[in-house]
């Protein structure tokens, strides 16, 4: 199955529609994979392994402004900066834009504001796709469903499916061929205590990407036979600490997933690491203050930084520790 | 089976031979594992999961001065300072004298005297326990051979038991309840060209003994289950590496079964690192220097140091990398 015939299955003539005479402009927050995506079982549509379970961060995200232009390229810039077409990231998103051309001749002005740390592993594709479709969804009034378009956007990246709601989403990771069962959900769960603290120790771009890093974890490491098992003990239990507001069920099993996670590319060869010297010692900073009773728990995605997960109560002992901390609280926005 | 049995099984009626009227004393090398020892299958006699694979580092070790003395109470010394009976190192050693004592009146001056730093991750305990028994060897004339004494000193610390020999060392795990056949064995290769780097980045003591974290890791890493099929697989590369002097395949398999190890432990919960913030930097130093053309692995045990493996030929660029490193060449002592 090609990503072409996946965009016929959704859109069919309406991938025709003439594009409107507007910009169109539309925000997508990122989120953090509670329960983490490592694994695709089809590379081309992004197909993942197993399901994963998000928590959106609300205003962080990627606003995305789009106009079709009388043009013979794209202008597309990020942060108002050009993106290099020739780069990992250009070349991706031109792909991407590729699909909905009906014809060569049509060229897009693509301005992305995003206002977090690009490529620190703070998952800026996942709202970058996902605003990019939402965007196109008006620009071509295609009047697609949510989860129609977090199909969309799982073609540009497989955690943007997951950018498309507020709170918790769970991506199920779905059993056809095509895809079109493998979707971001709502969770209709809120949570206003918790609260999810950024701690960016380092802003350097990632040496190795994720879609690398995935490949070489699932063909080298002899524990990703284990993955799925864990993950589906893992999602069940982050849902029942959601259903029950169990906080230290709902960090010690996020932690876990992602310290299994990173186990795993550690196991690779060659072996993975996004730990930085700066991620070790942040990482046994959380667990001393968790010795000391506090209850705060942590998960690191394909990027050095941390995400600290804590409830409101503690917010204050929380950012006496760390001072350069950015907290949100996902619910309360 | 308790210790005592295993006492019994080998000495026999040697239990109560005289004490010599001398200081026996004897060296016993440290050893480094190039394919791990980690999970027991037996608690009380250090019996393994698996089979591991060492290379002893000849110079560096433990030596051990006994004799009896006329005294109610042992009088142990490390390097010229009293152990504290009550420490966790101090009642694992008495409780080990206990097992030679065949009257409670029977009381021992013992003088080890290391030149590897202590509980840094480098085995103190394996070269400490392999040498006192080479030393109550003599001290009662038992003439026992290596492989009775290799049993012997299993029971003190696992890995001990291959700190009787310098050179390559086989751990055959054994299957016997009694682990009269889980011993240490030399294998008959030389490889004067391998050289063992140490290089010390922090020498506190580690915050979690080897043995909990092995107990921790059995218990709760959904991992641990694939190990024994990884160290298969491991110790037969790197006996064929050995035996083809292949340094890449030596290399690369030590390196990836120690960060499988460590792997295992990072997914277990509480998560446990033996990484701090310098250990990291020096693994990216390393694979750094292996992606610019140097053959240049490590290993890394129970501690926050690392052990640099290459060949002579690579000498001096490694040591104008590596500042303080201190090189040893097992082969040529």
């Amino acid at each position: 199955v090609k990503k072409a015939d996946v965009i016929h299955a959704i859109l069919a003539e309406r991938i025709h529609n003439a594009p409107q005479p507007i910009i169109a402009t539309a925000f997508a927050p990122t989120n953090i994979a509670l329960c983490k995506y490592w694994g695709k079982r089809d590379q081309e549509l992004n197909l993942p392994e197993t399901s994963s379970l998000s928590i959106s961060l609300a205003e962080k995200g990627t606003t995305t402004a789009i106009r079709v232009i009388d043009n013979s390229l794209d202008n597309i810039l990020f942060n108002g900066k050009p993106i290099d077409p020739t780069s990992t990231f250009g070349r991706r998103l031109l792909a991407f834009l590729d699909l909905f051309r009906t014809k060569h001749s049509v060229h897009f002005y693509i301005d992305f504001t995003s206002n977090i740390p690009l490529a620190a592993g703070l998952a800026s594709s996942a709202s970058g796709f996902a605003s990019i479709v939402l965007a196109l969804n008006q620009l071509y009034d295609w009047q697609l469903s949510l989860q129609e378009l977090s199909i969309l956007a799982r073609l540009g990246s497989g955690s943007a499916c997951r950018s498309l709601w507020n709170g918790f989403v769970e991506w199920e990771k779905g059993c056809q061929t095509n895809g079109m069962d493998s979707h971001g959900s709502l969770l209709p769960m809120t949570w206003p205590e918790l609260c999810v603290g950024l701690l960016i120790v380092n802003t350097h771009e990632k040496s190795i990407s994720s879609r690398e890093a995935m490949e070489r974890t699932k063909a080298s490491s002899s524990f990703y036979s284990l993955w799925p098992d864990k993950v589906r003990v893992d999602l069940a239990l982050i849902k029942e600490a959601i259903r029950a507001y169990d906080f230290s069920l709902l960090g010690k099993t996020a932690e876990s997933n992602a310290m299994n996670m990173h186990a795993m590319m550690l196991s690779a060869w060659p072996p993975i690491s996004y730990f930085q010297p700066e991620t070790i010692a942040a990482m046994r900073d959380i667990w001393k203050l968790r010795q000391e009773g506090l209850e705060i728990y942590f998960t690191q995605d394909a990027g050095p930084n941390l995400k600290l997960l804590f409830l409101q109560q503690d917010l204050l002992r929380v950012k006496s520790r760390f001072a350069g901390i950015e907290v949100l609280q996902p619910f309360l926005s």
